[in-house]
């Protein structure tokens, strides 16, 4: 592994971050064509946050938070602090006082592929986490890993400054160089969801909507009567 | 697979099913001698909800939620869609905009062995969904599946028609046919386990009210001091 | 397995006890030494509650609560009761009734590594329980076990008497030896965490704090500007 | 549950269920529709066996092999022994004194989805097991369940005097209504197996041979050099 | 924790601990009552061989191996290594070059709660050991941690100078002080099974022979023809 | 998700890559510095094999393998199929079919992150796979995928043409720009293994080979008698 500390990686326009971010997790997953989902494994450590900003990425040895530490400086306002481990761990890295630290920056939240702890205190603070597990297993800070490389959480590959959004659905990545594209093609989605959900309101069937009802011989699928089975 | 969809399967009274499901799932499940949950990985994706009705049962490909589409058409007031897929998967095959047309229909819930999403709204909306993850990944509607054929969750076996209850607790399912008993069984359990709470809260115990306690030696358990051992 | 129920082992004081608890499990983890942590997978079934109580152990057969019964007997105020099975199981061996009998006797709450049930009404009751799984799948009273032998969960050893703390972050297991040195390092280790608190609230970095930025050469880790890369 | 043991269930004749099995496992899944897999979960404790039988099925406490001492009784030539639990287990219920009466019985191999023991003796015995772990932990004889009543594992119902296929790719159910079919089927699809095997021997691609490549382009895959990406 | 290396632990007799060893991992498990077996998650990375001998015991931090370097020094003729981890890991921490020098010291094989590597070396040398996982992931030595301390694997406590029988059913761990009592009953267990084994080759059934034919009505089993359920 | 199939990616030198993988895994992912490892759930079909090549990357829909018949035609000698779904999987995507393609192409093996099946014919051609699974579960060809496209797996990322490594103890991916350094690389670490396992075997002790004995102190680790603690 390269024992680097990458610094000052371009960042995404915390404008256009923000307008991204407020279209939520699934609408943006869809609308960019079901891409940078880090999976279901990663849950808020306290429900009804949504938040936006962009990756600061820390890759850290199992049991050992030196690394967030190092992370710590290179965040700055509207970022999201995006943390793995070079093999699975549940330890809890991560924990109150560095969302005070963090907080006072202008971080966002965190993103973890292992453990956070002090639960009760983020909910307090209002600071949102996402994690891989809620654990109280302390670490030691003893091994070097790297800040700002690429790193991947859930199949995913999270470079610095991509657009971290996450909500009680989970946590997507989307490339820095998407944002513009994204926003437009969310807009998009989140009118025709409206107008599906208006259409769906009123009664009509997704069957209908989508033109399934057609291809659905096609398929080889029939209707058969429950006293004809 | 036959990849057909059963229409108008025979359904339990609602009355019935309203009156059974106020017993809860684990009453109800003790009363029929320990059967019919559907083991602890469905959790529901808000608190507090607890319904009862009658399954509409949808198989799908991984990856795919083509045939809740399709099974949409098939629900009616008093129903709970189920949903399983012909192998494991976590995708969030389900979300609000589903609800929306369930919830026009009178669609109690749904109980889906794979991935849910648009938690938020799902719980702004008060549509209750029970699932195996809380998951945005988006599905495709490429493949054939079935609806209204029996399918298995947790090792139970789940056929249209039959009565579904869910609470904070997961998810039952009883057949059909055993709705009628199932109340009266529910009924003596319940006025069993009020005795029993009277009981414990006056002070007895689970030993003597059980008549476990002469039963207790015969197993070969003994009673030692601390300072004995 | 002895199957016997050990009576009266000796307790923690009551009041140290819960000084102890007052500093939560995370704290008092890192103050001995980061030790005792029961691990990721035992989650509170409702959020919020914070006890601390002298663990009375029970060992039972998977799919068999007839050993809790029998350990009902042994509590006493100020007690948490802690339950293991003799090989993993998610079974839901313990609800409300059990719940309403130990309250009655001033047990803390609980800490089972299988599953509970009766979720609604544990929160209702604000009766405190930890466990691995929550379900409803019943259970027999057929097979001896045992009460008070020493017992392990996530790789910890928990003897009767031992003190037993649980919050939000999950359960620590606290020598009962080792309570009086705990109160006060814990009182240390949370004075230090109070002032790094308003360090970092103030500004400081842990990099500064914890005297690593020094260290951080030695362990091969370079600063690189994102372009230079 | 009802505590039942069933017996005499029909069985498929013995030639037919050897002309099925002799496709194998993958073969006849896909043959009759790519149904009846009982999941990647379940291993050979031994690689090599490859069997067909009908199905005896078991329904066990966990923790508990009573009912398997109940089910060999019920064994007859030709059987599988197919074996679960009312909730999940790993524990050792099956090993080499039971394969000893089985083996003396005609029975061909056991199915169990929990645990199996004696692996060496076995192995040197020749008597085929699949099972979901293999574990020492030894089992108790107290409670009840249930023999050749319908048994799901792996998403899949098995009923007593289905036919069981098994081999190193794992445990296939089919329904005994469908032998016949069956047989018919996996005769074609080993024979255009057979065909296609040699045609890709010979430098055909799938994509001609399944009349992919003209879909290609409709499915919205388009081809792009490297350089050009 | 405290991080010592405790030196000249009591071992058992070797000959003793080779003669419990002989009637293999799951004889010796029920003889002693059922107690001891390290769960079906640590697995022989080779197959067939099977071991006896007294435990050094090993706590290591995640992701480092220091202590297994300062292990080496406290093993002798007849000990087998057993290694765990201060929380869960699957990484490479064992290989074939602890293998060389443990080989060289009569150290009988090593059972690993995390991953082991260099698995054909190993069978080559034809040095065994039971792991979590095979995994080639790296570690570091920068942690301290202990070396014959007591620690829990699979639930099952495990102090130094205990005996450790591993073949291919798993791994079990007798205390120093149950080696004689052990040997005795494993005898008694061993000629048991020879018996049953015997009585089972010849036609009789264990319902006849554990005499549970006469308790089958009491516990509530019933049999019924196929055709009358 | 791009769905485009890119063709003719640059691979490495075919005798650099043989030189490389000559090495092994553990050796070449220790002397990168730790990195590549695509972690323990792959494991290898059958056992034995030992192979290096150029990556074909695929990117499939889960229970779907169009995406494998469309890369085949992109594979020539030297390759190793490197395949992964956009979700988990374990479906039995790869069989002998295809293994009959590919090695009539000179493809050297596959990894699969999801299932295979046809383990008795794999093994008998003597064609190896790496994969996630055995399941004999049955795919579609319906949706769209990718071809040569960055992939992860892991925690790793593969690109087409990055090198493959692959033996019993798992898989590894270099990325082509570091072959040449890897191959010197791993010759020093080989060279160094070897007089290590001399000197082990001569009686050395790690401790000492590696300084680590002085640094013991330091860390805080003290030795103590076992009659002392």
């Amino acid at each position: 592994m390269k024992t680097i500390v990458v610094t000052d990686p371009p960042r995404a326009d915390l404008e256009a971050v923000e307008a991204l971010g407020g279209y939520g997790v699934a609408t943006v997953h869809e609308a960019l064509g079901r891409v940078g989902y880090l999976g279901p494994t990663l849950r808020p450590v306290w429900n009804g946050a949504c938040i936006a900003g962009n990756a600061v990425t820390v890759l850290c040895w199992p049991g050992d938070n030196l690394m967030i530490h190092v992370a710590v400086e290179q965040c700055q306002e509207g970022d999201v602090l995006v943390v793995t481990t070079t093999s699975p761990s549940t330890d809890g890295m991560f924990g109150e006082l560095f969302a005070t630290a963090l907080a006072l920056r202008g971080v966002r939240g965190v993103v973890i592929n292992a453990g956070a702890r002090d639960v009760a205190a983020l909910r307090d603070m209002g600071f949102p986490v996402w994690s891989a597990a809620v654990s109280a297993q302390g670490t030691v800070k003893a091994t070097a890993g790297a800040v700002n490389v690429p790193i991947t959480i859930g199949g995913q590959l999270i470079r610095p400054g991509d657009v971290i959004i996450a909500d009680d659905d989970g946590v997507l990545c989307v490339p820095r160089a998407d944002v513009a594209t994204g926003i437009h093609a969310a807009q998009a989605r989140a009118a025709k969801e409206e107008a599906t959900r208006k259409a769906f309101a009123a009664g009509e069937l997704g069957l209908d909507r989508y033109a399934l009802r057609d291809r659905v011989p096609g398929l080889g699928i029939s209707y058969v009567k429950y006293d004809e089975v």
